[in-house]
């Protein structure tokens, strides 16, 4: 029997290297649904190649365009928001990829884990904005979430077969990205060009920017809180420029465990679907003699403000990390737009922090409106 | 209930830093016995402090200086080689730790494995010189092997909760010893001391040489191929001066996990006593902002041809690996007792595997008989 795959965002990043693993994995894997925002010419071919039984395309401009084109495939095609809810809640796939970019990939998760269907999840927002939401679903439901992202694969990698208790401390490790040795003072001059030009990961352009700020540590920082269910005060942050070590834990007796390997997505994505399985891959395998020596460093808090801002937002807890990752979803949206300077990132983020209207147990429609609250404040600044 | 423990070996570097561990871990470990070759002041502290209730003391003459001091402790003495064996097959504890030096530690191994006692295995030489014999001892009583060893503990570690199958290949880690960027042309003028002169770890005498030979490192490729059951061309060696990163398992996907920490013997040994758990300990942690570069390089066959003659060994199999253990054995005290040249080692060695009288399945009266032919043909060299 063949894992039924649904991939929520097929034509980003994650999704196109999602579809490339089950092509190499055909005999155990198979699409059953995608869905794109806009790419309609990319899901064209997905659906040539990988024969899925829905597609839902969010776009309503990008649906009319392709509407007619579909006639000829024997295929359900869902559209817009509302499709795209609907096809997270089907519980018809063993494990639904959640490949979408920034906060509106958050209630997707949550609809497929109240359908008792298991979550390889990239969109890491999910988890930031909703965590203790997702976590008493997961309980309820028997659902399972598997971390897509390179760090937290590698951390439950490390945490297989170990006990909880016996596990001191999680150490996520970030290059640094593009910016961490230019000079603080010039850091408002950053452009979006040089922002977008990450040193050893080929990604999506919100988490490339997120690299640049390290927002993306921040934001992972409280991803691990929830996944794995640690104090803030026992995850740790050490740059690693050259993104070989992916992420690590120490033990109570200073043994530390690592995860390893070329900086490749492809990677952690196979290992969320074969889990508990490592499958042979065709990818390329680290070698040792020629990787070049390994180094670390201690985060820069100035340069980087926005690994201090996550820390913060967990420490207020309640509403803070949904407040910090919608202010971080728009700013960034809005430097990539031209609007804002690269430092008025992290000055947005932290002023949506401290001003937002504070909920101490926010309820996923307390979240709506709370994004309705930092969009329209984002978008005045 | 506390867990017994016997250390043969226990006024050696490994037999006093286990010791070390169970004197913080006192609530969970416990000493039953203790055995020594010669070292009788440091055994007559360890009787007051540990309170064992047997001590074996190998050497006669030490026996003979000691043995009216302990009529005051309430205490079993055994003496002799026989004493040593008969300690290694009582099933009064829960773990023996073997810490004995070479290959006569390899029969105390047997016996108490025949017993059905866990050993926590330091004495490397007892797989090479007999892991077949071992293995099926292992199977017939349901006891368990714990290796020492900084590298195999690693690679136990990394390997725990994961399918074997899924598992491509180990990676041992190995410093180079003193020695890695020494002129080949001058190996012949080493001197004892220069050998004893380990970079990172404190160890015995024997063991310091024999990293300094690389010899070590080959004796560990035939200790892992004989603990978890990988052909000679899936073990590999890559070395890293640094002895930070202590060994590492490659899955089939291309993910690596390695087990890391401060090359400290002391982690290694705890986790023996303490398996399936991770206990607090007071050392010294990682720093990674401290530790410096971590770089990795190629073996050098030509500087350290013993780790060919490990792998030689392996192909031809059968009494192989156990000649060139013997070989090395008393190669090295040769060397040790200034007899013979650095160069000499490997060259002894070689002749050895390569003259021997072969045997396809060695039984141990076949290792014993072994053990002569090689000790009179070392010493006539």
């Amino acid at each position: 029997m063949r894992k039924k795959i649904s991939v929520l965002g097929s034509t980003g990043s994650i999704g196109v290297n999602t579809l490339e693993i089950i092509s190499h994995l055909k005999d155990e894997l198979e699409v059953v649904s995608l869905s794109v925002n806009t790419n309609v010419d990319l899901l064209l071919e997905q659906i040539i190649l990988y024969k899925p039984k829905t597609v839902c395309i969010v776009s309503e401009d990008a649906y009319k365009k392709i509407i007619d084109d579909l006639d000829s495939f024997n295929i359900e095609v869902l559209k817009g928001r509302n499709g795209l809810l609907e096809l997270a809640e089907r519980d018809d796939v063993d494990i639904m990829v959640n490949a979408l970019v920034g906060s509106p990939g958050m209630e997707p998760t949550i609809r497929a884990i109240k359908a008792g269907v298991n979550v390889a999840l990239s969109n890491k927002e999910s988890l930031v904005m909703a965590g203790g939401i997702i976590n008493k679903e997961l309980k309820k439901s028997g659902a399972k979430l598997f971390p897509v992202d390179s760090e937290h694969s590698a951390i439950w990698q490390c945490l297989r077969g170990e006990d909880l208790s016996d596990v001191d401390s999680l150490i996520l490790t970030g290059s640094g990205g593009p910016f961490r040795k230019r000079k603080p003072s010039s850091f408002s001059k950053i452009t979006i060009e040089e922002a977008l030009k990450h040193p050893n990961w080929e990604m999506g352009k919100k988490i490339t920017i997120d690299s640049a700020t390290m927002m993306n540590k921040g934001l992972e920082v409280i991803e691990a809180y929830w996944l794995f269910g640690f104090k803030a005060d026992k995850i740790k942050i050490v740059v690693h420029p050259q993104s070989i070590i992916h992420s690590m834990i120490e033990m109570k007796d200073g043994s530390i465990k690592a995860q390893m390997g070329v900086p490749d997505m492809k990677i952690p994505i196979q290992y969320a679907l074969t889990y508990p399985r490592h499958v042979k891959a065709p990818w390329e395998r680290i070698n040792f003699f020629r990787c070049g020596d390994l180094t670390f460093q201690e985060p820069d808090f100035t340069r980087f403000p926005s690994i201090r801002l996550a820390f913060k937002a967990l420490e207020i807890s309640g509403s803070a990390c949904a407040a910090l990752n919608l202010a971080n979803d728009y700013s960034v949206y809005r430097f990539l737009d031209g609007d804002i300077k690269f430092t008025d990132i992290p000055r947005i983020n932290e002023m949506i922090i401290d001003q937002h209207p504070f909920i101490e147990n926010p309820s996923i429609d307390d979240l709506f409106g709370l994004n309705n609250w930092v969009k329209n404040t984002v978008a005045s600044f």
